[in-house]
């Protein structure tokens, strides 16, 4: 059975690329990245879908938080909120952790040559974001190459695939791509605070809120306001 | 004054990188990275290195130990010792840490942004090398556009530069620039494992060791055997 590994922050489109992983015949090696962010929430939550999944998980530590420059690993930078989707995508927030999915990658990618994988997967997405540089397609397939190169895999002419299927889906299809799949969605946690529940309104929330209304549907995780 | 991170091991090459990038200009950001590598002493090496430079030093944790996979994170797998270079250069060798220095690029690139650093410098060498795909310059060039592409300062049009000044050196070479650039070379440690002296037998101190010996000159950093 071939390998994925896949990278799982315990939000709602990293839950569905790994089921969308599953579905393409994957045996899944979950991975999460603690790397000082401001909270524990959605690591526990990382936990929950790899076990619902049945997947094999880890965590390893980054400790991005020693670099500062970011409101994700910074107490003392504000994380936005309610900011409408088009302006998000306007600009690079204070949300945005430099390199972070290259720090993300590049782990997972050591992984998949320990364990012999074919492929990472990863939830990024390029519709409804952030508009974080390092969600973007020609940015994945930069490092992929880039692995390729720098990697025994690749050496030997069987390079890791980097792989994002959800990359240009809305937030509504994401969800509905979730349900097909049986995503375990109800285990997610999507708010960059960390909360008793989401709070609604930071740019994860309200991309989470907008995606499940597209699609018509009730989202089974509760908010603040 | 123009900024640059600067990779910083505790070992020859790397020393040389930093001073040359004091060279050409730059203000130096020197950045370790504990890997959970089989001992601390490169890591003092690195230490005492930045001070003689004075560079602002700092370390990173990332556990690659947790994925296993290498004689440099795992006791269990054994160094070899005694092996001629151009054996090493034939193949990728159990010391190999997958994807490591794309870990490391990638936090260095993190910290480039959050510095505001024009450029990274790595002492990667690829010519008296132990066989490891991520030191070769079609691999770094395939990281800096992959860096480009997923930070800000790419996004901006002023991309992170990944420098790898040794690259096409030979070991003597680097040991001659060294010299001519004044590098603390006395204060460097290559040495895979963690022993009072170096043991001299590693592919690392036998690259070392033949990199002195071509330049003719006298290593300052002694050996066990």
């Amino acid at each position: 059975m071939r390998r994925a590994v896949v990278l799982l922050s315990g939000g709602l489109d990293s839950c569905v690329a790994a089921s969308e992983a599953q579905h393409r015949g994957f045996r899944l090696h979950a991975l999460s990245i603690d790397y000082g962010q401001r909270h524990a929430r959605e690591l526990q939550a990382a936990r929950d879908v790899a076990r619902a999944l049945g997947a094999e998980h880890r965590t390893v530590r980054v400790d991005l938080a020693a670099l500062g420059g970011s409101a994700l690993t910074d107490q003392a930078i504000a994380v936005p909120q309610d900011r409408d989707a088009h302006v998000m995508a306007a600009d690079i927030p204070p949300t945005y952790v430099p390199a972070r999915n290259t720090v993300f990658l590049s782990i997972a990618a050591g992984w998949a040559e320990v364990l012999d994988a074919d492929a990472v997967f990863i939830g990024a997405n390029a519709v409804d974001y952030s508009g974080y540089p390092d969600c973007r397609p020609e940015y994945l397939r930069a490092f992929e190459e880039a692995a390729r190169l720098g990697t025994r895999r690749g050496i030997e002419g069987r390079a890791i695939r980097i792989e994002a299927p959800l990359v240009h889906l809305s937030k509504a299809g994401i969800v509905h791509l979730g349900l097909e799949r049986k995503a375990p969605l109800h285990l997610t946690w999507s708010c960059y605070l960390g909360g008793r529940k989401q709070c609604g309104r930071c740019d994860s929330c309200r991309l989470r809120r907008k995606g499940f209304r597209e699609a018509g549907l009730e989202d089974p995780v509760g908010y603040e306001a």
